[in-house]
């Protein structure tokens, strides 16, 4: 792997070993509480899926089920193709740490610039102040930077409204908006958005039930290619029930586009 | 298979052949355009899911990835457990004719009775009128039906806003609302909910885009296990862009309980 280039393309990078697998290090920058950040580990996967696929590189549509915690360190990534098509093309993937996989993956992948240009949505852009006037993720306390090294993977700004979470005071909506930008002004792509879509705290935080919110399942859809710049991103809930939550997540990028949504099942934290 | 019991039980009926097989009849009366509805597929799949699972017999989460068309007639289910823990266990699963893989499934499935009974919902109810004011689906015109002999499994009726498009004025709005019942007066369960979510016409019926619009990728959450009788169903798209719409569903019971959420990413239909 190559010490050259951004953080996030060596964090990500996969290294061919024939038949569908390829080798990964599971950075320890993206631990966040006692496992890894799913959205990472995805972006990793993700990255092992586009290098088997040269004429369909992009992701436009990953489901990912976790079974089991990665850890940081060694791991493979085994991609099987199930079907390419002319548009698409359609694999499972696993990324396995010694003999267990961590997580299995359906995934869809297809050029994103043969997608057509049109655009009717009736989604509304996260409502986001202005940079200056939102919260640094790495002006929080130092006991939540401590739980979270992830958070130094990136500049994020949330959204004044829903940081009172970090400070014993949650703001009872099930809403997380902020800004997103990786370090070293490293762009979004297609590959990078895996990520960005599990990259805020859970919007649980902001229901009052902090602690570690296990992912079931999460699918992302990318609908666009990202233009360079920052991201607005939004997460929301409206079903906590039954022990579990969904979290929606939309990701927008510089020029107003929506790029990505996700929805995610989670176990609810055990409160203290 | 058996012959006693409800229409929609005999449907989906598989019958083990050991080694996680399931042989299963795809039924003529799920036809629907040039294909076979998806739901209805899904459903199918998710019942050899569940005979495989005994301990764990309600679908919790359920990704499937649409591979090539299904025909009706002889088909098999083959479940593969590849986590199997206290509370759920995740398979993955193929609907196989021939052979060639129609649909390729990731689900993970636990008791819903075990998931406590906890509920801060924020989701709002669909707003439909009583069942006697809306438009049953029967009433359509007779070329809508020919093309859609599914609609003869299920009482379905529709918002009076949302059927403009069954006589060539679409209500230019990405949403779709109907009452659903199955035939036989079948009660909904977890497994049922698999097809309910992709039981409705495209919403892109009310954007004026009539025609087929093939699934590439539905993920369903089973949020609640559903007390008897009607469903509210209400599905609604955010982003037609880039030749694509997301389809978001939701399922309430006759409680009102959200009991299903999913969403779907289908391809636009070509318009004429």
């Amino acid at each position: 792997m190559d010490a050259e280039g951004f953080e996030f393309d060596r964090q990500i990078a996969v290294t061919a070993e024939g038949e569908g697998r390829y080798a990964a290090e599971i950075d320890p920058g993206w631990v966040v509480g006692g496992g890894v950040n799913g959205g990472y580990l995805l972006a990793v996967i993700g990255n092992a899926v586009r290098a088997s696929l040269p004429a369909k590189p992009d992701p436009v549509a990953v489901s990912a089920y976790y079974l089991s915690a990665t850890r940081p360190g060694p791991a493979e990534v085994a991609v099987d193709v199930r079907r390419e098509g002319g548009r698409v093309a359609t694999v499972a993937a696993d990324l396995v740490q010694g003999d267990e996989s961590r997580i299995t993956v359906l995934a869809t992948y297809g050029d994103l610039d043969r997608f057509g240009d049109d655009v009717r949505t009736t989604a509304v852009e996260p409502d986001l102040p202005p940079l200056e006037e939102c919260v640094r993720g790495s002006d929080a306390p130092p006991e939540v930077l401590e739980l979270a090294p992830m958070m130094g993977r990136f500049d994020m700004r949330f959204h004044p409204d829903d940081v009172g979470w970090a400070v014993g005071k949650p703001s009872g909506q099930g809403v997380m908006r902020a800004w997103f930008r990786l370090n070293d002004d490293r762009e979004p792509d297609p590959v990078s958005l895996l990520m960005v879509v599990d990259a805020l705290p859970p919007v649980t935080f902001n229901l009052g039930l902090m602690g570690w919110a296990p992912t079931l399942e999460l699918s992302a859809h990318v609908r666009a290619r990202p233009a360079p710049g920052w991201l607005k991103v939004r997460h929301e809930t409206r079903n906590l029930a039954g022990g579990m939550f969904e979290e929606d997540c939309e990701v927008w990028d510089s020029t107003g586009r929506l790029v990505a949504q996700s929805r995610q099942l989670a176990l609810q934290p055990r409160t203290a």
